[in-house]
């Protein structure tokens, strides 16, 4: 099911956009957008890795962004790009520009008295507290909750279902998926004589700019200072950050993830799907998670860091688990022996 | 705390709405459905499975829905069938049908005006998107946002404060459980010069008939074309199911886990949960991925698959996990021998 | 980045407000909280672990939260404490109590004429159903939608857009975070010839006092009797619940962990973080689960217990995954040599 286009363009019009020369026929219609595997005729697709060559052969599109090296299927259209990839970004960007559906401020949102909202899309069922500012161009979808004195840069999304809590502050460029919530209280609780005693989260959240948060994932308020994290950084769906995390600029983190009390991230680092980091630990720069690994230690050396028990049949997990119980009976006896 | 019907009903009213016959006084009266080891006087349970044996000779329950060859104890009527959990599911059925509490649409909540709502339930703090069509007999709680150009089936529920994204289809009847987003962007970043670019996700969710999406579970849209979620597919709590996703029919995975990007599950497979499925690859028919086991590879053949470090005391944990680094420290040596 | 005081307060102000001491210069002025490490002129912070000796060395905070036998650095005004945490905490809780924003009920939100709602304050955008109660003093922010017949106590916060479904009951004095989910329906589901049948989720959820559930967390409604959660239980985010769970009371269960269904977990156990427990066993009173483990079996003594696969960096990893693999091996072969 490839994605149509909101109108058909030619071959030579796309290039145009792009600053392209083409091979082939450039006025022959392009009606869809498709990957590689999926494209056919009527189609637009972009080659740009060796490994999908068996594809690219058996590929019928209409016309392929691709290097000028590549020999494509006869009558194919070729557009010549040094960077097809990126080149097939930027008309996306150009063709599916979300026009936001909405303008201005809906009536059936509400507004505190003492927000500041100049030249913001607020849609349907959203609520805006006591003092807070959101940012020029900034579009936020319908049924968003923003607390008091929160603080939204300019050019922001802010998809349906979100909340952002008091005192969070984000910065400009940002995108937040669906159902994420910011600001919500840290897990902080001292035992006493009668249970748990709670520990108020009284600091906020800081966001950079250029931030991507993912749908339903929560970034909780810091304790005292602000939890932050750095500007470009991408989180995607279901990710926990607890409080008093430091995320550094550009460090992307995968899906389901998880970054336990005041540990600290450092830059253009990747945290796999599934890892969890644990509290108060430091992650240095440019560091590697790979997925549903459990970080428990400081990590002081770039490079990438693994921790998975290799799957296998039930049957062979059953031997693979059963040699390691082995394993630790025997060398607890051995060491029983020793010390006797 | 059994769950009390809305009316008394004698044993054999019961037993005639299931076409079933009685042994013992039909007369008596139920008030309340239980679990068979909750049950007693005035509670009406089944019995189905031997394991269970031990709770069903201590039972005091007013009646029991179990198999003509079960012995009961003394004074407990029982409803004979061949199937009594099927038996029992069906008279929840019929004795609890949730009949919306609201009905038609609600004057608190939005309609784009090109939105096509025919017989349709919807409940206050709604919105409901440009061109989006939803089918008769579809009920929709509060607090509900659906975007533009989503297409809804028939006889669907959906419950509150679920949000459905631009582009995406639902077929008939479907059950979305709160807080559940479907359609939210994939997590597709290119790197550039100046950090992470975001990849456009134009594509949409299609998802097929007797779906059910578990709270706060996350789909993605597809990147170009859509993710693809197939008919009769159930998803629990919280799962991730990121862009380019296909799930086979009658594929069904628990809470907590989650599918990568462009992962392709068979049919009637079922994931355990926690358990993650890397990016890109192929999981075929009848495969069954125990709880917290992550996947790295494709899977070719029908069978269970496991990857679960054994638990045990802290004690025992940590001689296991010594036993394993010293392991790879004494395998590294020998092999640093044999290079030199 | 401290956290700024809503009016400055001399040291001497707050030693009386926690009716302690003061050694050193009391009428010096404190304008903002914040924690030792971070702490500059102007700051209040406090000292209790000995671990920060360092920190407290270094810290050039107005004033400290310290034991009588604490040597703190020139000119750090001393406010002698014997419980400096629980001193700090019960300050913030003065200072910075959230008096709410709103009062009484939001003509922006919709209830249901059966709804009792007497002294609770609601913010806008909210749904209250049929014949449900909420307790004085409750406050329930923006966005919140709740369904049926549910009973809420006295005292209760429950932050924006969270969803309580049809039949729950929730104790005094509970803070529920945004997003949160409760009384989905659990995942019941029989194999029959047209798929997976549903099983109808009947139950509800029973919630004690002095609970707290974290944002965007999912508990189950039970199958037939309730899912209950006691007093004092804390939950952090991102957490699933299943149907028919029971835990025990001041059991605190942190971030990404799973419970399965019709599991029961002791009082006051700590489940770590990720950590997930397999359906239908029990875990005895003060368990320690560490994070990131999944239990597989019933635990019936108290201690700590652990399953994590040692991380390293991706090249030891190799080789201890590699070690396990062929341990499998080799003891299949032993064992094929045996048998034949």
């Amino acid at each position: 099911m490839p994605r149509t286009l909101p109108t058909p363009l030619s071959v030579g019009t796309i290039a145009e956009r792009l600053g392209a020369t083409v091979r082939g026929d450039p006025d022959r219609l392009v009606t869809a957008v498709a990957s590689l595997k999926v494209a056919r005729a009527g189609d637009l697709s972009f080659f740009s890795d060796k490994r999908h060559i068996a594809a690219l052969a058996a590929c019928e599109a209409t016309a392929l962004i691709a290097p000028a090296d590549t020999a494509l299927p006869p009558g194919v259209a070729h557009i010549v790009s040094a960077g097809p990839h990126l080149d097939f970004i930027r008309l996306l960007n150009e063709l599916f520009s979300d026009k936001p559906l909405f303008v201005g401020l809906s009536k059936h949102s509400t507004y505190h008295s003492t927000s500041v909202l100049n030249d913001v899309n607020i849609a349907d069922h959203c609520g805006i507290g006591e003092k807070s500012y959101i940012g020029a161009g900034t579009t936020i979808h319908s049924g968003v909750q923003i607390g008091a004195n929160v603080q939204i840069g300019r050019d922001c999304v802010i998809y349906a279902g979100v909340v952002v809590n008091s005192g969070v502050r984000i910065g400009d460029r940002c995108v937040i998926q669906s159902g994420a919530v910011i600001g919500s209280d840290g897990f902080g609780f001292q035992p006493s004589a009668n249970g748990w005693l709670k520990v108020p989260q009284v600091g906020g959240v800081w966001i950079g700019d250029d931030v991507e948060i993912g749908a339903n994932t929560c970034i909780d308020r810091g304790a005292i200072e602000d939890t932050v994290i750095g500007n470009g950084v991408k989180i995607d769906n279901l990710v926990q950050i607890a409080h008093n995390v430091h995320i550094g600029e550009h460090t992307a983190i995968a899906g389901c993830a998880g970054i336990a009390g005041s540990a600290v991230i450092g830059k253009r680092c990747m945290i796999g799907g599934a890892a969890m980091i644990q509290g108060h630990i430091e992650i240095c720069d440019d560091v590697v998670i790979s997925g549903a690994t459990y970080v428990t230690d400081s990590i002081r050396e770039k490079g990438r860091y693994t921790a998975v028990f290799p799957y296998g049949t039930h049957r062979e997990w059953l031997r693979m688990a059963g040699n390691l119980r082995r394993s630790a009976k025997s060398s607890s006896k051995k060491k029983d022996t020793t010390e006797s």
